[in-house]
């Protein structure tokens, strides 16, 4: 591929949160747009990432950052699960995954799982997902996860001796791993990048691509997004919810948080 | 159902952003946490919430929304399309409807429609896609979009008269559908409430929240999902995006803005 077609296809690759490339699962296709000449900035690139699926995980933990990573040209990525079997998550949500634990390229550049509540644990303690986890993440580049994903990385032993975060409700469960909670929307420690809840996956998301395509990349993949958020409410946070959403908040997660701690506890 | 038995279900429902009901579509389960005396919020609800999958929708169009709806406890969610069969997304993310045309409830609580580029025009011009939206937008109490969603809208005649946002790039182009381009992150014109681009989901799915159930309601989804945004660049406005990053955009989504402003005088 020439210079000029890789600057093409990256045009319509990035438009991609659009809507501009067809469904063709990791491959971009031919461009409709032109490109002007952009300097320095890093367009193309041959990533491999794999975003772990199973049942009951939480949807906007795998978007969040597909949202972004679907905008890098060149890249392929992969839809993992146990089969091709469609996948469906703690809302009801159904999406068939592209790769499969032995399908998926052996060597990454980022390996991510997303999170939940009861479908993480269960994925957090099955050997097929624990082994796969544990052999793409001794090689790949970059091991990340969002929300309660990083129990998962943790059951796995990826998380020994690295400082990361997780959900609110569980992040000093985290310890029980041998990791250092730490309190942050995305949390670095060498090549382990963690974000926190739910949403922070498009926070991490968009940090991740500057990581691997620079600044002037990640920001145009924001303008196309929009992310620009503005929430009507200011309850995101426990140091910003008020009681009235704390307290049953808090209450409601308990069960989890103690099936979390006993999960920990066990590979301690 | 008892009202302690509907705000038991109701916690179930409410910690669906981090995965505790599981894959049953749009009918919560057996509540596994016990809810404490929480006053005057409205935990319960029976909306009926119609989410229009089409091929070429922009996934997190979708995803931003259902990551606060699938948290509406009695609420009914559907994801529908012409067919039952998987709809591949613009970045190849395939989901699987929950409903047809056909099958929708026909008096809807929410109608709502996601963009993306190529896969929004066609859609738009699909006799089938405007006939169902104009029928359930007839009756429907709220009509709803996010990003170039209004696209569709406008093209099956429900923006006259309307103020409505969109993505940036074709913002203008409503006027077309008679409706009155406003700059704003959500807005809203009586029953008709649409957000800008694609992230701009997340704040319009969240404002719905507070607009069915109140604002404790919104919050406590707010704190599950952690939505306490912190982009790492800020980039995501024209406002706010470096020459460098505005201009490349801009070419890119010429060709698509084309299509938009033609698709919208037939129509005007």
């Amino acid at each position: 591929m020439t210079e000029m077609n890789r600057r093409k296809v990256l045009l319509l690759a990035l438009s991609a949160p659009l809507g501009s490339y067809a469904a063709a699962g990791e491959q971009a296709q031919e461009p409709q747009h032109k490109m002007p000449d952009t300097g320095s900035v890093h367009w193309t690139g041959d990533e491999q990432i794999a975003m772990l699926m199973y049942p009951g995980m939480t949807v906007m933990d795998l978007m969040g950052p597909h949202c972004f990573w679907g905008a890098l040209m060149g890249a392929k990525v992969f839809l993992v699960a146990k089969s091709l079997d469609p996948v469906t998550s703690d809302t009801g949500v159904t999406i068939t995954p592209t790769a499969t634990f032995e399908t998926c390229p052996r060597d990454l550049t980022v390996l991510f799982t997303p999170g939940g509540t009861d479908g993480t644990l269960a994925a957090a303690v099955d050997p097929e997902t624990r082994a796969f986890m544990a052999d793409r993440g001794a090689r790949a580049k970059y091991v990340t996860s969002v929300c309660s994903g990083s129990l998962i990385l943790g059951a796995a032993g990826l998380l020994k001796g690295y400082k990361a975060t997780s959900h609110w409700s569980v992040r000093h469960v985290l310890a029980g791993f041998g990791a250092i909670p730490t309190d942050a929307r995305v949390v670095r420690d060498r090549n382990r990048i963690t974000g926190a809840g739910v949403t922070a996956g498009l926070d991490f998301g968009l940090s991740m691509v500057g990581e691997l395509r620079g600044r002037t990349y990640a920001e145009c993949c924001q303008l196309m997004s929009e992310y620009d958020p503005d929430p009507p409410f200011h309850a995101g946070s426990m140091k910003t919810a008020p009681p009235e959403v704390k307290t049953p908040m808090v209450e409601m997660l308990a069960g989890f948080v103690k099936k979390s701690e006993v999960l920990a506890s066990k590979k301690g």
